[in-house]
Parts: C-alpha cells; structure tokens; sequence
C-alpha cells in the first residue's frame, strides 16, 4: 500500500473518523484507524462498542489522492491524528512496508510507525440502505439537541438512555426521558410504514457533532439493531438500543389548573442566579410561588450556609390558581434553553406534586417540556 | 455600611482583587473577599498564603459609587463573584444589616448573603513605598514570561520555585533555574543601591495575568520579605522566598566547540513533531546529529511501541565539530518559544554531557537559555 494526497483533506476526513475511536476500549485494535485502499479510492473507519464512522475519499475528486499500490493497514489512532496534523508539507505520502511497518513522510519529516494487520479488524455491521428517510441537516440537529438533553446517564433502564424515534404516517415524533423530566418534540416527516427503535444519547451528541453546517441534508436507514446516517462522503453507524420505550403520552396533563406565561430570556437568567444558591444545598430544588391576582411571580433559592435569593418576575400572562411549586433549576433552564429563540415560554401546571409542562409559543403544537416537581413538605 | 456603584466597574475591580483566593486555604477568612467603605472610597482585598491583591475605586472618580453609610465586610468569594457577574441591573445595592448578613439587590433580584465579620481578617504586609522603580508594563510581562518558565515545580530546594531579581548599577537581571535548565534575562533598569530578592514564581505568573495590557507602567517596592506591585488602582503583596540564590554565572559557557545558527520556527516545529514519540517514552528525550560538513542536522525520536521519527534541519550557519547530543525536547521548545518573534536561534555546545546555550539572534548580549543534555549510554 503506498499513496499520496492533499494532508489537509487528508486531515479533515481522517477527524470525521476519529470521533468514534476511543483509547478507552477494550478492544486493542479498536484504538487504531484503519485505512483501505483500492483503485476507487481511501477507506478510512473508526470504531468503539456504540458507533463505526467510516469516511471515503475518491480516487477521482480534487483530493489530490495519487495511488502506488493498493493495500490496508490499522494505525494507532491518537499519534496517527497528532502526526498527519503537525506535518510540515501540503503533501503526503504513507508507504506500508515490512511487518506492517508505515512510513508517513512530508518535507522535512519522516514518520515509522508501528501498524497492525488490518485483517485483525472487526467488520462494520451491514444495513440496507434501499429504504432511506432524508432530513434536513439543521432540522436533524436542531430536534436531536432539543431532546437528546433528557436522556437518562444511569444505565439501570438502559432505554432511557436513549431518545426514541416513532415514525409513522402522521409525522416523526422524538421522546426522551429520564423518569424526572420529559422532552418530545415533532416534525413533519412522514413514512408509509411505521417505526420505533431507540437510538443512543451518546451516538446522537457525537453525531450532531461529526456533522458539519455545510451539509444539506442526512439520510437515516434502520436495520434490526444497527442505525446509518450518511452524508457527504461519511458513513455514521450506530447500535440501536433492545427493550421497548415506556409509553409516554400519557404523562403529558392535558388539563390544567394554572397556566401562565413568561419572557424567557428574563426567566433563564432569573432561574440561574436562583440556582447559585440551590446548588450549594443538599437538594439543589428552587420554589416558584405564583400570585395570580398581581400577575406576579417570585422565585427563591436558598443555602444554609451562604445565603437566600428572591427573584421577581412580571407575568406576561396568566390564569387560574395560586400556586406553590418547587423543583431542580437545571431542568428547567435546560428546557427554556432548548427553546432557542422563542420569545414567550408558556407553563401549565395542575398541582404542586405533578408534572408541569413548558412549551414555546412559536411552536407549542409540536414541542413539550415536562418537569417533575419536588416535594418539600 | 451601604453603597449602590456601576455594577461592571465593580465586576472588573473584584476580577482583579477575586485572583489571590483560593478556595482551598486552610484559613476560612481567606476564602472571602473583604470590602472596606470609607469617605475616600470602597477598597477590596483579597489574599492567600502567597499573594494578596487590593484595589481601590475612588468615590470622586467615575465609578458611581454613592456612599450611605462605611463599614467593613468580609463575603463569601466564590459566590459573591458569580452573583455579582450575573445581576440583572447597571447598578448594584449592597447593605449589611444585622449579624453581617449583607443584602445585594440588583433590578429583580435581591441576595442576602451570610458575611464575616471583618476585624477578623488578617493584617496585610506593609510595604515602604518611598523608594521605587519604574518598569514598563510590556517589558516586564516579557522579561518575566521568558523566565519564569524554568522555575522548579519542586518543593526540595525552595528558592529554586523563584525567580531571582538581581538589580545594581549595571541593570536588572532575572534568573530562573530547576538545575536542568536555565533562564537569564538582563535589562536596562539600574539602580545606584544594589538589591537580589527571589519572588516566588507562582506570584509572578498570577501577576502578569493580572495586569491589563492597558496599564503602561508598574511600580515595585521591596520590603525585608515582601515585594509591592502597584499599577492603576491595584495593589500586589507578594512575599519573597528566603534563602540564597545559586551563584548562576558560571554555570553558563564562555567557550564552544560547535556554534550553529537555526530558523527558529522551523526548529520549533520540528521538535514539536519530534516529541509526539519522545513523550511515549520512559525517559522523553530526542536525540540531535549535527554534521558541519553538509550544514545540517537530523533530529530523532522514537518510542519503542509507537515508532520512530526523523527531522532534517537545514543550517543557516555552522562552525566547529561534529556533535551527537540528547535532551528534553519541552525545554528546548519551551526555551524557543521564550525568543517570541526572534527569526535565527544560536546554539552553542562544549560537549555531548555539558550545557548547552540558546540565544535569540536579534538579543543575544541580554537572553540565554540553557539546557543540561540527557547521557543515553
């Protein structure tokens, strides 16, 4: 195997890969990249127990890719990444030699490194990619990021570490939840033939991540228990997690007795200076006290040891009951967050012990926050 | 004790004083910040073990600051930071009331903090301020950045964790060693009585993060074990270390039996490159050939898992014999990067086991940079 190429191209697909690989695993020959090469052109493939990326780079294209001999090779990840970085040329060249030996050379420098036998390496699941759904690359991200922040880290209900996507003829619908808050979001994709599975947190954060704001669109194929995402000219896979999603429509309240609505920039700072307090207590829990005649609401966060904090917040709206309602502020920073934009935050609750709901009002049809109160009585 | 002030005034005169606490002191007090209100104006300290900072705003100046009534607290840093970074309005409230709870109130929000009293807080130094030098903001940051990076982060031999001061009447000169390397950087401040003093090189590392690149000028004054900075509204104890300073002189050659000249930012680079492998290794070292005849140099490193690298340097300019020489490749990059913009490097060695000196060309009376080589047989 020997080739030349442009190192910077080089570079940014050798990146896309390298997201996957873990110096963490168990697997010694998942530390390393694994580079194949044919006459179409360079394979590059990373890979941990969650996801594979693999990256191709055309013979054909402007990637300057000139090809001696073909052949395949596994190399350490973490110096290969720092050394085809640090290169001095706009060119280089990587030669397979003896025992797998690799020469990686570039003006005044010369690399020999250590590979392994790429026949040693796992191969990458299969899925049939004749059945594809297409979403657009910041609608994708834009949903994923809004309830991949609800997903459980605990692994004693491993579903819970993930967001379950239901797809059907009346839309694509995302749900995560950790059993203390909820996120689901919908949108307007649609697919004759219905489907549920349940995709990591971790592979969805490192994949919103892998893809860049350059690219159009995502193209998503489903096998029993492997997901792909392709685009550009990166493959993306990722396990599908086992075990059937709690249902969750129904702990959504569709009723409510006080309802209200606030400015949300004011609200987020407001919870988070509350929150410089509540995180030095025990509980981390703030209480929210509406007056629902002043069109008022206050909210407290105290420490023993350091201190108290009051927050007065104007209501733009509200109605129904008084109300007294503590809960964790992270949460519900989280979830104004997640609303990016949107000007107006609209809250329902029915009681101090039950769920409440957000939803931003440019958009409250197809996108719900829900927060499990604190009791602290 | 009540006042209301700018609020980013404040935030930014407290970033300054909020430097010198630590959270992880043995002495409660210390974690807080004292403020001090007289008719004069609002003066803010705060100290550790080491160092302690203390700026002043001016009630005449244009800091808004509205006095009601004087006094003294001491507040809880860590929290007081954030709060006051995060409040909602321009200006800030701040009121002690009963048992030093202290009140701050901005716009919506109102924080009332547990204080301490503040005749519990320890004396600072003080410091004679009759007899002063003046040094350039600029040159001082850089004489002290070239320097003090070959402090000992050892605690065996004290003086050595500082960073020798020596001023006469020839000028000032400072010295750092860890007795692997050397740093000696001498300027044209003179002084007709003659002072060495050693401040400890973490004191010298906050001070130059501390002050702002907008302040021309800073003031130094020197106690039995104290030194003063003082520049804009801010006061900088430090203590010095105690003990005598290693004669360095003669540890630095006046003879050599090879004399090169390198570009320096390709020399960096390619050391940068050399120690990807080095590091893997047990003992982190590269290994320099230079042959005279060819004017060039190759430098090497390996580790035995990862592999092996080679640089060919070109030299501007060469005299003398063949050499074949090992060292830690941080000093010399270190050593390097100290030069800043300096185009050429000279380096001059006796032998493969003796120090060896790195001047930047464009400065080489005044800076030199020594490295005690590695024995590799």
């Amino acid at each position: 195997m020997k080739f030349s190429i442009d190192r910077i191209k080089f570079v940014n697909q050798s990146n896309n890969v390298l997201r996957a690989i873990s110096s963490k695993t168990t697997i010694p020959i998942l530390t390393g990249i694994k580079l194949d090469l044919d006459e179409s052109g360079l394979t590059l493939t990373g890979s941990n127990a969650d996801i594979s990326i693999q990256a191709f780079i055309s013979s054909d294209s402007d990637n300057d890719l000139n090809i001696e001999s073909t052949g395949s090779i596994v190399l350490p990840a973490r110096f290969f990444s720092e050394i085809i970085k640090k290169l001095p040329g706009d060119t280089l060249t990587l030669e397979v030699t003896n025992n797998n030996q690799t020469v990686i050379s570039s003006g005044v420098s010369e690399f020999t490194i250590n590979g392994l036998d790429a026949n040693s390496y796992p191969h990458l699941p299969e899925v049939e990619t004749s059945e594809q759904l297409t979403i657009p690359t910041d609608l994708f991200k834009e949903v994923v990021s809004q309830t991949v922040i609800a997903v459980s880290t605990q692994e004693s209900r491993p579903v819970l570490t993930g967001v379950n996507f239901i797809l059907n003829s009346e839309g694509l619908t995302l749900v995560a939840t950790d059993s203390h808050r909820l996120s689901q979001r919908k949108i307007d994709i649609t697919s004759d033939e219905a489907y549920s599975f349940i995709i990591p947190g971790k592979s969805l954060s490192e994949l919103i991540k892998t893809v860049s704001d350059s690219i159009k669109e995502i193209k998503v194929a489903i096998s029993e228990n492997q997901v792909l995402f392709s685009f550009d000219n990166v493959m993306f896979f990722s396990r599908l997690l086992d075990g059937r999603y709690p249902e969750t429509d129904r702990l959504i309240p569709s009723d409510s007795s006080t309802r209200l609505m606030f400015d949300s920039s004011k609200l987020i700072s407001s919870v988070d200076r509350a929150s410089i307090l509540s995180h030095e207590s025990r509980n981390n829990v703030i209480k929210l006290v509406i007056n629902v005649a002043d069109k008022k609401a206050i909210l407290t966060g105290n420490s023993p040891e350091v201190g108290t904090v009051e927050e007065v917040l104007e209501l733009e709206n509200v109605e129904g009951e008084d109300l007294e309602i503590s809960f964790n502020p992270d949460y519900l920073k989280q979830a104004l967050q997640s609303f990016g934009g949107s000007t107006n935050t609209e809250m329902s609750f029915t009681s101090p012990l039950h769920p409440f709901t957000l939803r931003p009002t440019e958009n409250k049809e197809n996108f719900v926050q829900l927060i499990t109160p604190v009791r602290t009585f």
